[in-house]
């Protein structure tokens, strides 16, 4: 019922389908009191891009019970699009317990027609030690699997408790994905969010995500503040509900995607939307209805951000220019660079444009984990005499171009730049994000410790036998010659590229026998690969990376025992053959390396090469998901 | 014609009368051409919110001259409101000189009636040499010269021109200053903008302003892309023009306050003012108006932002978010503390509400300059064992502050602590900004090791008798009894303040005699100081500085020589004596000391203490303001 259509990273565009409707993710469901409905789920629709509302199936429960179960929620409320209900386990939580049981309940959310309901979960405060949150949990999983039991045909949302401990809200996770539910949540996060404390919020979600099912859409229970929109998306939320809207504008607050503001302390509107356009600062002061309907725009504003972000491939960008306006989300932008073991795993192999460098922390993005590891895992540096270049990006790519090409094949030397990002071979220059990287002219403190910790670090390991000389590109021409030289940038970088994107030794299975090049006659660079005149590669301008021709695939299909596969079902792998995309739920195995947006081989059940592609989910994904593309095929492979 | 209203540092509220109306500044000219008036002045007055519009009088003389001199240039654009005319200077350097003069072009803009004309300043690029450039600069005074003798009773627009030369650009407007001129610009900067070459408008715009006279209006030539709206207006920049709504409307690209966008790669209407919100996405890639309405709301509600930004005084704020936009940007910010000499003159005594920690830019902004400075001019630290805290904040105000108040009753030690910005001792930690900061748990290196450096510039200075000693909060109780101790905390604080706030010898001075304090029943603090009976001090709960009632007014008055004074006519004094504010043009001289809301004493010209007050000017302001309020008296003292 979910399908994942887009992603950057966790952070994804899918398509949940409901019984009263799809709904676009990540998606914004307007909190709704049926007493005092300020403005009708119609007009949420129409006006502001609503297209799932949330209720509190609770106080339906209380005040208007018969009411309800005669007429349906759906009527109820007036709307024929999507609606969730809450079962009220925080409401029963911050007001005591009152009686109303996980069975009533939940039955009460099936009878009244709700589309999404959820179980009675137990909540947990984030002071919580860890034995009263594991029996919260415990207690939580035992009425989610009472819930599944008697759901009917509605759809259940299960809710991840476990306070601030990672591994029981890990444990929770797990366990729920193994019940039969449609949506997960996460639960006990408004105290973390209500005082600020946004790291914190970071861990809860990063642990819960980390035991969930990746093909169930994961709701952020009372994430109602734009500016948590995009941080909770990077880390793979999909669903937010917001009472703010309406809290907020009764208590003369106003909601911006920076924070939040008092109406009394506004001399000027610092908005554009249609609410603050039309209304005079006296407006805004006097009218709550004003002040809602600005609430509204700001926070599906936000999300159509996010939404464009993911689809840009630059939510991290847009995050870390979130995290700016208060200094706990800066916190919780500096807390990520501790989970990059896990982010790394979903990240795309590349983005299109810019690669901007806005603070300190961008050091420590996935991609540049991933460069870094991969540097030294796959990178084999050529035993020559190693000129290292100070700080700053690619001085030999401008006007130095020309005598460091010839130095590379008249010495006995190579080349590597100390770049903000650390080290970087001159062979890699071009690929994704060193090549695309916006990098200020000056660095803070903590990037060039940075930078060189992992310049070092490679140095150790990489082995150059006859040491290192320091120099700027000024004093290329004097330098020493030592030997002659043999090194050619242009298959260098082919081959480095090869081993990075493909694993060590890709470089020397597709670079051997008669290969030629092709290149761009209005840059001069290669774009093609020609080997026996079979067209092998292909590489792009964009990223800097291969993408692989069937004949490219086959060699390295011949090569690696089981790398780079995607496995499918036998009996699907004729379509896959014709050029049709793999549908996640025909995949059987997959190569745990592979990332989304890495090129791939599709293989059937006896390793058979079917197509060649590239994926859209990582392994984890899709071994869960039962809808959407698993592999785009490029071209297929006739038997 | 120029009154500040407002201020936050060099950022400035301001009114500009012209003959066709008031102007609130900052203020965006929206560019008309009047062959092709895409949306006429009316709507821009009334839907966007624009005060004033800038027409090209270059291309009224070229291609309607006849017509606009018969009707006047009012009546040609249909706009009743300030109408501003730029003299071409810019289009005559790109296309070439074509034939009119200086002369020509200003006796135009005078007949046809605008408001504001330009002088014909000469052009130079960015990458002049010193020779053109100053070849430039003579030529443009030479002709903003003449042009103010013909002007008529038009306001004139002199420009700053001089490349990327800070002398020649500080000396062109130190020259400009002397013309009568209503305006000034500041020209050449197009190149620089279009370039994203941020660091250096930033000098170029600090140059500008160190040469300009302080009491006219400041216009940014060819600023329209409200991502530089708050950095220009931070440099105290009033005016800007743009033609960039619709430039960029025309070539499919929409202006965001973080940056552009172009329509063709969005699958989500990333915005909410009321030309998107109306719009589907289709529209806006197909309709230029659509685009055009964006990019004026998106522009206007960006100024908001900056002139709530400086009534908020979190003017440093929003430029520190609005710079991680791009790369190029964030060079622009960490430019900044390069100036912070000249930026510390302007900046207030302290702000309302949170200071905000976004990254180590914020480490260097002129507010901790100043205290790091007041600090080792001003503070006396006492001769006692000193006992330093590691990095964080406030330890002691929260669960041990009871613990360290014994400590210092009994023990001969004194606390400092290491905070985010540097030494805090324990009687300062409740001014602005240390009392307000909201710092991160965990810092970048770039803060870790300014902080460790003021630390230890600090303490070779300070002169602890008997050394130092490092702990953390936890070993308090451990402390070694040294010797009898007799430091009162509540006095240390009042002592520390008032030396910090006034100079060192103030609480000497002040704190003699029989002096008692009332205490708020509400929090215990210290609210006011009582000497002989007579109320001298209120100490401010917001910002930990004291206010200065007459008496107390009268001690320090006695006390210093001539520090602290703003000198009025004494024809005048008699107004401030009942309690009127003194206006700028009444001010004949004023500490170099006093910084924008600092308390002062307000002197007649033979000394005569005729009020205490609050300054809304620093000197220079006041000494060049001839309209406006420089001091807010607070209490007029009786002859």
């Amino acid at each position: 019922m979910f399908e994942l259509l887009d992603r950057d990273g966790l952070g994804r565009l899918g398509r949940l389908t409901t019984p009263h409707g799809t709904v676009d993710t990540p998606a914004l469901l307007p909190v709704l009191n049926p007493n005092q409905m300020l403005i009708p789920p119609r007009e949420l629709a129409a006006k502001f891009g609503a297209q799932i509302v949330i209720a509190n199936a609770y106080i339906l429960h209380r005040s208007m019970r018969e009411r309800t179960l005669a007429e349906g929620v759906h009527r109820l409320i007036d709307f024929d699009g999507p609606v969730m209900t809450d079962s009220g386990a925080f409401q029963q939580h911050v007001y005591g317990g009152v009686g109303v049981s996980n069975e009533d309940i939940v039955a009460f959310q099936r009878e009244i027609g709700s589309d999404i309901g959820v179980s009675l979960d137990r909540f947990s405060e984030p002071e919580h030690g860890m034995e009263t949150a594991a029996k919260d949990v415990e207690e939580t999983l035992t009425r989610t699997r009472r819930a599944a039991e008697i759901r009917g045909s509605m759809m259940l949302a299960g809710t991840v408790q476990g306070a601030l401990f990672p591994d029981l809200r890990r444990q929770c996770a797990k366990e729920l994905s193994k019940i039969d539910v449609a949506v997960h949540a996460i639960g006990g996060v408004v105290p973390l969010m209500e005082s600020y404390r946004f790291r914190d919020l970071v861990r809860v979600i990063v642990a819960a995500k980390q035991g969930l099912r990746p093909d169930r859409p994961v709701h952020l229970f009372g994430a109602g503040h734009p500016l948590v929109f995009g941080l909770a998306a990077l880390l793979g939320c999909d669903l937010f509900d917001s009472a703010s809207y309406h809290k907020y504008a009764r208590d003369g607050r106003m909601l911006f995607a920076d924070g939040t503001r008092h109406v009394e302390d506004l001399r000027e509107i610092p908005c554009e939307c249609p609410a603050c356009s039309a209304a005079k600062l006296e407006d805004l002061k006097t009218d709550e209805r004003v002040r809602a309907e600005h609430n509204l725009y700001a926070s599906f504003a936000e999300l159509r951000r996010v939404r464009q972000a993911i689809a840009d491939g630059r939510l991290w960008e847009h995050v870390e220019r979130r995290c700016r306006s208060h200094p706990a989300m800066l916190e919780a932008l500096r807390e990520l660079r501790h989970h990059n073991e896990y982010l790394e795993r979903f990240e795309p192999l590349s983005r299109r444009g810019g690669f901007f460098f806005t603070g300190p922390e961008t050091q420590h993005r996935p991609i540049l984990h991933r460069y870094r590891q991969r540097l030294q895992e796959r990178y084999r540096p050529p035993k020559r005499h190693l000129v290292m270049f100070p700080e700053g990006q690619r001085p030999y790519a401008t006007t130095h171009a020309e005598t460091m090409k010839t130095i590379l094949a008249t010495h006995d030397v190579h080349f590597l730049v100390k770049s903000a990002w650390g080290p970087v071979p001159i062979e890699l220059d071009e690929i994704h994000p060193i090549g695309q990287s916006v990098i200020p002219d000056t660095l803070d403190a903590e990037s060039l410790e940075a930078l060189e910790v992992f310049a070092q670090h490679f140095l150790r390991g990489a082995g150059y036998e006859r040491g290192v000389l320091w120099m700027g590109p000024e004093s290329l021409a004097d330098l020493p010659r030592e030997g002659p030289g043999t090194f050619d940038l242009t298959w260098a970088r082919l081959r480095a590229v090869a081993d990075l994107q493909f694993g060590r030794g890709a470089a020397d299975a597709l670079f051997t026998g008669a290969v030629r090049l092709v290149t761009s006659k209005a840059t001069g660079k290669v774009r093609n690969v020609i080997r026996e005149e079979r067209h092998i590669l292909h590489l792009r301008a964009h990223d800097g990376f291969f993408t692989l021709k069937p004949n490219g695939g086959g060699i390295l299909h011949a090569t690696f025992g089981n790398r780079l596969r995607v496995v499918v079902e036998s009996d699907t792998a004729e379509f896959n053959r014709q050029g049709k995309n793999v549908m996640a739920k025909f995949v059987v195995e997959c190569d745990p390396d592979l990332r989304p947006f890495d090129e791939c081989l599709v293989v059937d059940e006896s390793d058979g090469l079917v197509a060649v592609g590239r994926t859209i989910l990582n392994r984890e994904e899709m071994l869960a998901f039962d809808r959407g593309v698993a592999v785009q095929v490029r071209e297929g492979i006739s038997a």
